[in-house]
């Protein structure tokens, strides 16, 4: 069975990765030249919106499926033909407008933090006013890792986050005094069932995800995690994996945002978990059974942006694994990550700590 | 860094599966223009021995490996030039000979079966009454999955035995009326120290290996077979993982035959081990510090023949994980793995039950 991936990047390189055990191939679309998921498959090098690109992809495979969420959904879905999209291509037109996502999360009963459309300036005071400081105001759609957010802490900041958006559709909400961030992924298959890993615990610097630990909650909030999930993929009539990001505030849950694909907070699962969440979006979506969620010890995973710490150090750590993406470094890019495992949440915080000290004592541009 | 290859067989798909995350790179040399390995990274298709092949390989990359033994030692050390290649080429010229190994195994302390080289059939009735009956004769070079083997249990069987395999040097030793085989595998780093997996139960079927199971051992058993590794591998300044297969009978271990390469009954370590043993052979072949050989949980690995089974049927079972190579189907052929992980020994042995029933039920033709 063949593959087609838009998007041709580490998510796209790690999907290839668990699916060529299962005797999978792949073919990825992708702008870059130097696409690190080329390593694992076929390549159709151009645009996601060039004429033909999609439906040539799609002609070459059995099932379509992407890693990278800035597509145009219609001609997606369009151009794909008799070729099934998986996740359907209406999660994606969801997660890409931040109002349809709130009102998918609402429509599912999974809380979330006041908000509103904001269009205007008036808008963006009436939302102030409305909502109550402080909050954050973001761009309704193309928003990742932080990027196109401005936070509102008193009404003087309104027009510096005014100058800094204006001009496109965008979504004022109240800023959640959150405990914690945390995500909860899992992946539904054909037949609807849902497999659910542990709640993940997330820690952002600069609006980029910093580490990932799990298991991460108590049965309690793990079981209105899962059920926030299922009512979510019910709705979306959801195939494949899928990542919801939560505030914890007092005890209680409120979305964030969700993810139709697979997502870094999950890239613990490839040594913490029995089955990853990358294998486990190429079962469902190739209408396979779900593989075993269940934990594998505590694992925490960091990222590593920038630039690449010496493999030998982040090697000699007890069960670390790296994961080089093989990207030239760039300031603020995803290069990589490390996943360390171990018997005790304990120690999994040592290890992801002297992993921290490492890479601050001599990061640079090294690689393998 | 690059790694050159010399096979592109199933055991260089998954040294590439391995080596891809930690930022590596691969070039593959075998000749058929279908193999496996070639979906993780460059291939030169020439045949081993072809003018030029080896050159261009090592010329290409920073380390030469190879996953396929029957390459001429000389030329490959020779053709190699300033490349280095690991495991050292003496190492292999060992393995490639029985008496070799057997040599090595007796410098090393490791008690083997009695045993002589057999060049005429004058040599081999002697050998059967030197040694005794029942014994095995074996052609000294190019053996592999009981190729090139043939059993006397009585002296009537000696013509049969001659006809089938005189014309090259042969060695006979006695059959080992062995209580269950094990296997030790590990990795021996830049340094010198050596990081060693649990012992093994393997079950061959046909001459073919069939199972294999891990833990298998007590602890006296698995520190006796660790001594006689690192013993072996002091000896031959080896670099790089290798596997040496015994039989246990009374309690005590025999030597039957060394690979200077990853092994079909390490296959487990993907699941069950923290760090694998494809893995650890470019840790220690790139100069990296050895992961860990912390098993997780009961492993068990049986190999798929000939046929592929239905994915979705094996995919359902728990914490089972599939391998599919990618190969064309053909009887006697290993065309993939299945590993599957247990909590207990008891739970193992069920799931690997469960599993040959549906390899027994409904083999065909099949592959995603």
């Amino acid at each position: 069975m063949r593959v087609g991936v838009v998007g041709g990047g580490q998510l796209g390189r790690m999907l290839g990765l668990a699916g060529l055990p299962l005797g999978l191939e792949f073919v990825f679309l992708d702008p870059s030249p130097e696409a690190p998921a080329a390593a694992v498959g076929e390549h159709i090098t151009a645009a996601f919106d060039e004429q033909g690109a999609i439906a040539e992809l799609a002609a070459r495979c059995d099932v379509v499926t992407y890693e990278f969420e800035n597509v145009d959904v219609e001609s997606l879905a369009a151009a794909a033909g008799d070729t099934p999209v998986y996740p359907p291509p209406g999660a994606l037109a969801t997660a890409q407008d931040r109002r349809n996502e709130k009102l998918a999360f609402e429509a599912a009963g999974i809380p979330v933090a006041p908000w509103q459309t904001v269009d205007s300036r008036d808008d963006l005071e009436a939302a102030c006013r409305g909502i109550g400081l402080p909050l954050i105001v973001k761009t309704r759609r193309l928003g990742y890792d932080g990027k196109g957010q401005h936070r509102i802490l008193a009404e003087a900041d309104i027009p510096a986050a005014w100058e800094a958006l204006a001009g496109v559709p965008l979504l004022a909400e109240r800023l959640v005094a959150f405990d914690r961030e945390v995500s909860v992924i899992g992946s539904r298959g054909a037949d609807g069932t849902l497999a659910c890993y542990s709640l993940t615990r997330n820690v952002h610097r600069d609006g980029i995800l910093h580490t990932s630990c799990a298991p991460a909650a108590d049965a309690g909030l793990q079981a209105r995690a899962e059920a926030h999930l299922r009512a979510l993929v019910e709705r979306l009539d959801y195939r494949g994996t899928i990542a919801i990001e939560f505030f914890v505030a007092g005890g209680r849950l409120f979305g964030n945002e969700f993810a139709p694909r697979v997502h870094n907070s999950g890239h613990w699962t490839i040594e913490g978990a029995a089955c990853s969440q990358f294998e486990n979006h190429l079962r469902a979506i190739c209408g396979l059974p779900a593989g075993d969620c269940r934990t594998r010890g505590h694992a925490g995973m960091l990222n590593l942006i920038g630039a690449m710490p010496a493999p030998a150090g982040v090697l000699a750590l007890p069960d670390a694994h790296l994961h080089d993406y093989g990207k030239s470094p760039r300031p603020g890019r995803k290069l990589g990550h490390v996943t360390v495992v171990a018997d005790s949440p304990e120690e999994r915080d040592r290890r992801l700590t002297r992993l921290e000290g490492l890479i601050a004592a001599g990061t640079e541009n090294r690689s393998l």
